[in-house]
């Protein structure tokens, strides 16, 4: 049975351009595409493109690591990084994870193991040091500011956003200010955390763990949490909700409970999704189908480790 | 450098078993995984996995063929397809084909080239001649009714539903009914147009162009139909809206501009996703996730090509 080597010498090419031929990559002149289509016909060859990326270790596969798929801004970002890696002919593996590190190192080992070309990681729960082992394999983007690691990113400075939203929130006039984000660890949420109890201490304000909700990622949590504000003695006067669906959630459960937006609480979502829009939600605005591009282009660079710092635009509507 | 035949020789196992402690596959007892990590470590080997594959034909990789990544619909059966993969160490390759066929051809030939071990294919552009053409070269599993074809199909009788969905609009005393679907030539947009038209007919009521909208596919799409109704002289007074985030849009500009929902306008949804329970829309449950499982189940089965209906239940709440 002919293999790939004979195709290559049949049509007079390398065997990089019978690669690039069966992967459909689009820098082939049309010429050459037709030498090897001919000699597979002659030969009614059949590949196993596992042989052709083992003899040239290209996959043109993406490996992407999500915490979870069905999430607005994880799939704004994968929307993006889905839309170029179609332009580019390459594919995407993805990794589920639930924050299970587990599932993070098995990405990281496909990498390790040359069954993907790069790796970009959306949102993490593992280590700087479980990261950085593997970075030798190939190329890694993160999302998250990676400057001074051995691996690439496209980031938001998120404590700067998080200090300017919370600016916004206290010019507005507003003492008692809480917020709301998807995980109490990840390193964005960190951050928030940090930006959140320095402005407190500049004013000299106690810091009120009530008024600091966790794992709040879609609509109905943002339903939880204008209901634990209707418990509170002294609830916040205004929210940053790191998600404009959570802040839509909150926004149609305060309509229904006839709680007035913005005059009885105000909210401030993040990411400006269409619903945020819709919902006239004042929101900062995260491009997040222009960052999964700009990941994709990153992880298939195959230049040095770079970094680079995607700005974030306020948004003003009715909501604050 | 020791090959995979190698490290099975040293272990005393087969190539099998090797390949799947590399996969980090379930099946495998504990005395055998340490056997060949030990022989793993002696040689220290570093697998290049396309290899393993290549002597094994399996890949552990599932493909996903999905029109758009960023959808409540396709979000929440992707989430299910995934948690029973990452359940069974299966990964996911995910192909969002925008419904270009070529990018649909490109998940046959992966299949064909044995890059994955099965397809499940969510949504399709391409024609059954297309998708028979590839079935012999792996399993196939679609989401829509593909009985006597072979392949596999998880499906739901879109017909019946929508049937069932018209005669309760009817019953309710609605003369006037439109629908809202994603698109216009797709299979289960055409077992939808044909069940209206048939409702229709049995009751001799003419069918009207205005009353159908295709390209309904997220919360602003709402807007735009509802915004379109407002331009008409004899509106429907209810509307089937194949997508409870699509009616969500609806319902959130009907309250803006004072529209009365259900008095005014009646709106039924479909998939009864979370934002349907917390806006009380009336709705038909496509059990999407638990789909997801079984699709993703029926992929990695290596038995023949099975069919399995799944059932559709009406959740009343307040839009009608």
């Amino acid at each position: 049975m002919a293999n790939i080597k004979d195709i290559a010498k049949m049509a007079g090419v390398s065997v990089t351009t019978v690669s690039r031929v069966l992967n459909n990559h689009p820098y082939v002149s049309e010429e050459k595409r037709k030498a090897v289509k001919h000699a597979m016909e002659a030969c009614n060859y059949q590949p196993n493109l596992n042989a052709v990326h083992l003899s040239k270790g290209e996959t043109f596969l993406i490996g992407v690591v999500i915490p979870f798929t069905n999430h607005p801004y994880f799939g704004l970002l994968v929307e993006g990084i889905a839309n170029e890696a179609v332009k580019n002919n390459y594919k995407l593996i993805l990794f589920q994870t639930n924050y299970e590190e587990e599932r993070e190192i098995e990405a990281l080992k496909m990498l390790q193991y040359k069954q993907i070309d790069a790796l970009i990681i959306c949102s993490r729960k593992c280590t700087w040091n479980t990261i950085e082992e593997y970075a030798a394999y190939g190329p890694i983007v993160l999302c998250e500011d990676s400057r001074g690691k051995n691996v690439s990113s496209i980031y938001i400075d998120h404590y700067q956003t998080f200090s300017k939203a919370l600016a916004y929130l206290h010019n507005k006039g507003h003492q008692k200010i809480g917020y709301c984000v998807g995980r109490r660890s990840g390193a964005n949420s960190k951050l928030r955390g940090k930006a959140y109890k320095d402005f407190l201490r500049e004013r000299k304000e106690p810091f009120n763990h009530e008024y600091v909700f966790y794992d709040c990622l879609k609509f109905e949590d943002g339903v939880q949490v204008v209901q634990e504000l209707m418990k509170m003695s002294s609830p916040p006067t205004a929210l940053l909700v790191t998600s404009d669906m959570v802040a839509a959630g909150m926004i149609t459960y305060c309509k229904e409970i006839g709680v007035k937006v913005p005059e009885e609480l105000a909210i401030m979502g993040f990411d400006n999704q269409p619903i945020a829009k819709i919902m006239h939600i004042t929101t900062m605005e995260l491009p997040l189908v222009e960052m999964g591009r700009k990941l994709f282009l990153q992880a298939i660079d195959n230049k040095e480790s770079s970094h680079e710092e995607i700005k974030v635009k306020l948004i003003e509507r009715k909501t604050v």
